[in-house]
C-alpha cells in the first residue's frame, strides 16, 4: 500500500527483490500504526513520497541470505546502519551516518519494499532481526520495532530503573509501555501524567501506583519524557530529585526552548539526556520484555482495529480507537 | 589559624581530641588555597564562623583508631559521609542527609580541627584517607583531595574521555587538571577556553591540542565546564556534537538560567549532567593520576606560595601569583 502524498494510498505491486548477501525477504503478517506515521500523512513531518509507510510489523521469513531460516517469525529495528561509521562504532547507530529506515525510504530510492504496511518488507544486512517466541501475539510483537525499543533505550539511558521513584510524563503507546516497563523492572514507584482521563485509566491498568495530581512530581529519581511537550519537559525537570535523571524522548520536533538552571543541574548531581530511536539490541530487550506476560500490558485497551491494508486511507483520516491499529495483513 | 569573620584570622590553640573508633589525628605538612575559600573570605559563599577553613592537604598519620599507621602520608576527602543514608547506599555520598566537610565547621561545632589551615586535622570515620607514594611531593598531593577528585568525577560522569574530542571551558585550577587528565586518559583531542591568555599558554604546558578561537567549539563529545559563567555553560551546550555530554561542574552559586531546546537533545542523543564534589572513590583516582609524572601537569605554572599559616590573611587580601597558594605549615 503505497503512500502517494496527502492522505492518499493506492495499491501497487513489485517485483520481488533478489537478495544480496546479508538481506532476508519478510511475508508480512501484521503492522501496528505508530504515531509518527500519522504525523509524516498530516504533513507535520517531512517524509519520502510516494513510499510505503509503517515501521512497526512482524512476519515470517520466506527467503534469507542471514542468518535467518525460512519460517522463523520475527520482527525488526527501524535503523538500517552501516556498523562501520564512526557513529556505529561508538554505540550510536541511531545516528549511523549513512542511516536508511524501515518505513521511511521512496519506492524508487533502490529499496522499496521498506515498510511495513505491504505483503512483504526487504530487509537489508544493517536491520536487526529477532525471533519472536510463539507466546507473544502478532499485534504485541509488532510493537516491539519501535515502541517497545525506544522505552527501552530510554530505561538504558536512565541507567535503570530497579528501586527508583519513577515519573513517566505522555501516556501514548510509548509512555504506557514506559508504565509497564518501570513496573516490570522493579521500580519502587511509578507516578504517571497526562491530561487525558482514558489514558489515565490505562496507566493504572498498566501498574502506574499514582496519577500525578500535583503540578509537579516530588523528587523523582527518574523522570520519562514523552509527551514531547514544553511543559512536559519542564515538569520532567522540575520533578527531578537530588542524583535524578530527565530521559527526553518525546521532543522530536522543532519548538520553544526550555529554561535550565546550571546551579540546580550541579549542586542536585541532576542530569538531563536525549534519545532517538534506539540501539540494535533493544529490539531483542523489548522482545524479551514483551514474552514476560505480554510486558504486563493492558492490550486489550491499547489495540485498536484491525483493519486490512485497504482500509489504510481511512485510518489516517480517522483513527481508530486505541493507542495501537493493528493491521492484518491478510485481510 | 581561625578564620573570625571579614578577611581576619586568629591563632588559636585547641586540645587534640579524643578519638573515637574510627577517627584518625593527622600532622598536617602542606595545604593548598582552594578558590571556594577566597569565595567564603570574600563573603560570596556562605560559611560557618568562626572556623578552621582549608580542605585540601597532606599530613602524616599522628594517631588512629582507622586502619592506619601512625607516620603515614595521606590525603583525605572533602566530605565526611554516613555511609548508610538512601544517598549514601545508591553511590550519592556527596549529598549524604547527615554531610559535614573538612574545612568548613565552626570550632564550635564538635568537630573543631575540621580544616588544613592549622597544624593538625582531626579525620572522623566517614571522610575517605588514601596513602600519597613518596614521589608525589606535598603541594602536589595536596590538591588530590579537592580540585583533582572533582575532575576524576567530572571524567566518570562523561562516561570516560578515551579517544573523545573533549572541550574544556574555564582554566583555573580545576580546568588545567581537567585538560591534563583528559590528554593522560587518551582524549582524541583537547580543546580549553579561557579568556586570559595567561592561563591559555598553562593549558597549552597542560596538553591542550587547541585553545578555542571560533565561539563554539566544533562538535566536542565532551565539554567539562568548570567557569561556572552562563556564557561558559551556554559555549559547552552549543559546542556538543551528536552523542555529547557536557559536564557542568563550575556552576556551584545561584545565576541566571540558560536555554537548551529539548529537540536538540533528543534527536541529537545529547546529555548535560552536574556534577558537585565527588564521591570516596575519587581521591584514590586522582592519587593515581598524579602519582603518574604529577598528572602531566606544569606545576611550576600552577603553584603559588609558599606561605606560612601567618600570611594568610595578607594571601586572602591579596592572592600570590598562581594558581593554588602553597601554605607550608611548619614555615
Amino acid at each position: 500500500m503505497v503512500w502517494t502524498g496527502g492522505g492518499h494510498f493506492e495499491t501497487q505491486s513489485f517485483a520481488f527483490p533478489k537478495l544480496a548477501e546479508g538481506e532476508s525477504l519478510i511475508r508480512l503478517t501484521t503492522a501496528t500504526v505508530c504515531g509518527s506515521d500519522r504525523h509524516t500523512v498530516r504533513g507535520r513531518r517531512p517524509g519520502a513520497c510516494p513510499s510505503v509507510l509503517g515501521h512497526e510489523g512482524v512476519g515470517v521469513v520466506e527467503d534469507s541470505r542471514a542468518d535467518l531460516t525460512p519460517g522463523q517469525r520475527v520482527v525488526f529495528s527501524v535503523t538500517s546502519v552501516c556498523g562501520q561509521c564512526r557513529n556505529c562504532r561508538r554505540g550510536l547507530s541511531a545516528k549511523c551516518t549513512s542511516v536508511v529506515k524501515v518505513g521511511h525510504e521512496a519506492t524508487d530510492s533502490g529499496w522499496t519494499l521498506s515498510g511495513t504496511y505491504a505483503s512483504h518488507i526487504h530487509l537489508p544486512a544493517g536491520v536487526a532481526v529477532v525471533p519472536v517466541p510463539e507466546s507473544v501475539p502478532d499485534a504485541v510483537a509488532a510493537t516491539a520495532g519501535c515502541a517497545v525499543a525506544t522505552v527501552m533505550a530510554m530505561v538504558e539511558a536512565a541507567g535503570g530503573l530497579r528501586g527508583r521513584r519513577v515519573f513517566v510524563n505522555g501516556l501514548g503507546m510509548l509512555g504506557l509501555t514506559a508504565v509497564a516497563a518501570a513496573r516490570s523492572l522493579g521500580a519502587a514507584e511509578v507516578i504517571a501524567f497526562d491530561p487525558t482521563p482514558q489514558r489515565q485509566d490505562v496507566a493504572l491498568y498498566a501498574g502506574a501506583s499514582t496519577i500525578m495530581e500535583e503540578e509537579v512530581p516530588p523528587d523523582v529519581d527518574v523522570a520519562l519524557e514523552l509527551s514531547g511537550t514544553t511543559s512536559g519537559v519542564q515538569t520532567c525537570l522540575a520533578g527531578l530529585g537530588v542524583g535524578g535523571t530527565a530521559v527526553l524522548a518525546g521532543s522530536v520536533s522543532p519548538g520553544p526552548s526550555v529554561e535550565i538552571s546550571p546551579e540546580q543541574l550541579v549542586r542536585g548531581w541532576r542530569t538531563i539526556t536525549g534519545v532517538h530511536n534506539f540501539e540494535p539490541h533493544h529490539p531483542q530487550q523489548a522482545v524479551d520484555f514483551l514474552a514476560a506476560d505480554g510486558g504486563g500490558m493492558p492490550w486489550e485497551h491499547i489495540l485498536g482495529g484491525p483493519i486490512g491494508l485497504s482500509d489504510l486511507a481511512a485510518e489516517f483520516a480517522e483513527p481508530s480507537p486505541g493507542l495501537r491499529t493493528v493491521v492484518d495483513i491478510d485481510r
